[in-house]
């Protein structure tokens, strides 16, 4: 009863520096939607379900090592980077003694889809099994013969790719490089996508007789094809139709492209999840974001980090939120920026509202047009509609934040709080100088500086007498005048 | 003179529910570009002039009516969803006793054009006028074998699709389901659109005999052609050549296809007309909206609702028009925001405004970054260029109102109004307490609290002594120390 | 050694009214990425190093002069367009005695690249060289029968073209236009670019002989080809794989497509130097900005005029920037708007902060959310970091602005300077009645209005006594119950 599984390691080769990216960054922790590059096949191959992943690093390795993040991951240093077959030299004491695959893969591939490196090692197992009847424990008797598969794809201008020569049983004879290529061998348009699976105690065997005779003086993995081959061995060719995957990142254009296809294959996911997109081609979504049904996004919307999105909320143009979950029924309006905050249920947001800094804006609370919220909270129905600066506020329920309203949070040494308490009215341009606790229901008269604290109820008002000069107009165009 | 002219009746199935949108809304009221998506159908079907147009709803009927919202349309209930066939059997008793055509139409295929429909009709028509000569009375005779014609296209890759099974004569023999096709009919590249056409005597004879013996259990209005046949009557396939037309929207990710698909097509008719885009792919202009020669729109730019645009009007990046009118010459920059208000000739609003409910800014008036203009007037000439809030002001010509200024238009019940006359000079961070006037000429002191009337000429100021305290820096760190 | 170069005059035609436009400027001077059309083509002349540029001008002239913005260049008016062989006529003058290549390009072709002018005119000099061995001078004596070549590309869709007949050497036989073209000349791809190169003794024998005799009642200079081939001269067809070059701006929707192809291009230039960019296909970059590696841009951004942008710096999204200079590892955070201003090192912009006039934002400062700087000088390490406006301003370094702060520098008549020295604290809401000066470490109270200047060290506060009614909450329900 069922077939006997090969087990397989995983090595990923992330030592290079990337040197067409022109960057004091080693290429493979680049971002792509929030997460370094390495972060996809990485991803991949881990969908694969390898008994150990194995990452070879180098230039610049302590970057790249916080960048995969991985605990439980092996890594193994290169020091001088003198090719890919080199690079899986130097982990050769990870696998010597283990009998099952190894799946080496390039980490500059990040469209790569976890189901093809699956289907990749089910095929390496296919071939190996036996091709007789299985035996009554239900297992197959491996074919010796079979040391390895690469993945190769057809692509429509084959030119700058190693060709894959096989022969009519999709065995590779040899992996010929552009500039070694015969004129008839150029027209082949079956490429090396640079994804190989070998069965470890084969590839013991050949590893350390590569040889670096050729112009780049680097050790090329694919040099192993003909050492097994010379052993009597077979390397097999699984062709994958979609050759998209296999598009390497060796420039930022080419991550930008990168980005772009796992940008609409993500939105693509949420949208058949219940989410409605205008002009999706111009938002931004990246990886750690959750969506819900019948959220809707207009253009130039940008979401990021670690954030949720509540059903049936509206996220108009242009908006920015990043480490936020934002409740059920939200309207966030255009060009709203929120950052590290919770919105609950059917509040409204912006337009040009700006929320930061662990704040928290409760249910139906409203916030406007070029207001900043940080650091604060700000109760359940109260609304701050207009031009206001709310930092280190605490700001209770059903309260009226007038127009122009400044906490005045520092006093150039440091922050200090506002409290606010429930169904109090904050007249427009009130500055309330921080510490200080405005009372329930309490109110403030327009223009007020408060510099001490307002009882429940209370009027605190800060204002001197107006007076009216009568026809100062003619006095003031003379001084203009004069002046 | 003249040929006959066939009248036909349009049926536009419109009753699913469109399980794959997840929605709690029917799929055919999901909008495109501000209108429900059966709205562009619609369109299409009247373009081709029918005598009548029936809608057969079901899902969520009320809602989808209200969508369509057509006084002189027919609609018709289909209670359980049984197929298509179902759903034109339902719509029988309108067209029993009709001597013309039935075209009947899916409610979920946007991007069909009028023009695709009426020739459609016309083809019919001819198929369906007698071969031989026209008589006297200059009409033809009929062709009593003509029963009806089916829209079909070619398609890159027709996996899934009714294949179009025709003689040498593009007589439709049948349309073949894929689950259904035999290995050689799955290579037919030529599929139904789902639009059809029928004589309605002829439909009316095969109708009620439709069955449900297949996998969905559903009457299939293709079925109706293979009963045709077998009365001895023609169905005949029209190949139109642009399959794109036909695109089914059935998801989320389809109409998010389709909104761009007719944005784009609307954006280069506004192009032909005379307006500049730059970037156009990144510009969301709705169905309602209406420019002038000589527009120029940056990227990012969207027009929303019944919004007209004057000629040599500049919009810049970002900015969002809803209901609004603006005239000719008017700037319009980055990130501004106009909602059902009016901006006249020669205006310069924003960067960054905010314009809402009903406001009037008049020409030559000058509306700036952060401010917001609510339910207001704004004389010709006058500027409000920073940091201000406008709200329930009637303001006059050539006013200035200094930066943070607001009308505290709410005493925390209801809202009172604000008038500033013509020529007067509002200092920066006036709060004007309404209900106030602000008379001709009229000036108020910067930082003052007007609470009530200035006269025309007048100074209205309200201020303290300004105190200095020297050394007070010095204190100042003490006291940070201390406390 | 060395061959012979024949030198070339370009003639480049730019009379064109350009009536699908419906513009009331001239279509060459419409704009593509911040230049004029005509600036892209010129470009590509320039390249090829001609002796020197003439320009056919006629609609509007003195528009295209000023746009074309070239001293050294020659302008020939065509008075009456009547087709390019009467353009390339009334520039005789220019080239009847050079013993040279006349070049002749279309206006309004902005896609052509130098590399392939400068290819066109060594393929004629290869072919205008004697076949036989080079003299011993080292120069090659000249073949008599080449008189000119024409640049033809291959299009998927000829329709309209000017279709290319040839013989098998590439000799051209004559060009047909779409009208004239039989059933078989329609089927030919290779199609007329608008380039081309005569030698100009043939050409002066040839250029008056042309007539106007076809259906639109123009020259067409094409008919010099029949006229050379009659005199026994050759002409050559020099075929260009890039089709895409060639595409002419005949309309509006043209102009945003070119803009697009131009845009892309450019962007992959900079990414391939180092910029990061997120969603480039939403990016804005006229031709005059220069970026710098390990730049890193977000969707949205536009970046206009002269600009450049240092090292390390992050531009967020929806920014636009023109005619400014960025320094290093500046963040420019989302929707900020600089123009004609000067940010220096490690300063931190907005989000939403607005900065024009010739600003000045020195290292390290930070200017915040809703805030304005207008011809202003914000000094080393200073914040202003919430809802200001700052106009006319000189602040010194480490200086503290409070939110809600306002130079008030226009009293409606002039504007007026506010100096703010260094390590001052500017209280929040503090209005600055220019002319002020507030001295270093000085000290502003919040919600001032500052008329006079504060001495270095001292506190300036203009403030009111707070009063405290209590029990106002309840006054206030009942005034507003009854009134």
């Amino acid at each position: 009863m069922g077939h006997h599984h090969e087990k397989h390691i995983a090595v990923i080769l992330a030592a290079g520096k990337g040197t067409r990216f022109k960057s004091k960054k080693p290429k493979v922790i680049h971002k792509i939607l929030g997460k370094p590059m390495i972060h996809y096949i990485s991803l991949a191959v881990r969908w694969s379900n390898p008994e150990k992943v194995i990452y070879v690093v180098g230039h610049e390795k302590q970057q790249v090592i916080k960048a995969i993040n991985c605990l439980n991951c092996t890594y193994v240093e290169q020091e001088e980077q003198l090719g890919t077959g080199h690079a899986v030299a130097v982990t050769k004491p990870y696998w010597e003694n283990f009998d099952g695959i190894v799946m080496i893969v390039n980490g500059d591939l990040p469209l790569v889809e976890g189901e093809t490196l699956k289907n990749a090692v089910k095929y390496m197992e296919a071939l190996m099994r036996f091709e007789g009847a299985p035996t009554e424990g239900g297992e197959n008797y491996r074919n010796e013969k079979v040391a390895g598969v690469v993945l190769t794809t057809k692509v429509p201008n084959p030119l700058g790719y190693g060709r894959v020569i096989k022969d009519r049983n999709h065995r590779i004879i040899k992996i010929v490089e552009e500039k070694d290529a015969t004129y008839e061998e150029q027209k082949i348009d079956e490429i090396n996508t640079g994804i190989y699976l070998f069965y470890a105690p084969y590839l013991k065997e050949v590893i350390d007789k590569l040889e670096n005779k050729n112009a780049q003086k680097e050790y090329y993995i694919t040099d192993v094809i003909q050492l097994l081959n010379d052993m009597g061995k077979e390397v097999y060719a699984l062709l994958v139709p979609d050759y998209t995957q296999f598009i390497g990142v060796n420039d930022r254009w080419d991550l930008a492209k990168a980005e772009n296809v796992l940008r609409m294959k993500y939105l693509q996911f949420w949208s058949y999840a219940g989410t409605t997109f205008h002009n999706p081609e111009t938002v931004y979504i990246e990886f750690d974001v959750e969506l819900s049904p019948d959220v809707e996004i207009y253009q130039g919307v940008s979401l990021k980090g670690k954030t949720t999105i509540g059903e049936d909320t509206i996220i108009e143009e242009n908006c920015l939120i990043k480490n936020s979950k934002i409740g059920r029924n939200v309207k966030i309006l255009k060009g709203s920026i929120i950052e590290d905050s919770v919105i609950h249920d059917n509040a409204v947001i912006g337009p040009y509202a700006r929320i930061r800094n662990n704040s928290v804006i409760k249910e139906k609370a409203q916030i406007g047009n070029f207001v900043e919220v940080k650091n604060s909270t700000i109760g359940q129905n109260t609304a701050a509609k207009h031009l206001a600066y709310l930092g280190d506020a605490e700001i209770g329920k059903d309260v009226n934040i007038g127009a122009g309203t400044i906490t005045c949070n520092y006093d150039g040494f440091k922050k200090h709080k506002t409290v606010i308490k429930d169904k109090a009215f904050i007249g427009s341009n009130t500055m309330l100088v921080a510490p200080v606790i405005i009372g329930e229901e309490a109110i403030t008269g327009s223009g007020s500086v408060i510099t001490k604290d307002i009882p429940d109820k209370a009027l605190g008002i800060e204002r001197a007498q107006t007076k009216i000069i009568e026809n100062y107009a003619e006095k003031r165009k003379k001084r203009a005048k004069n002046g």
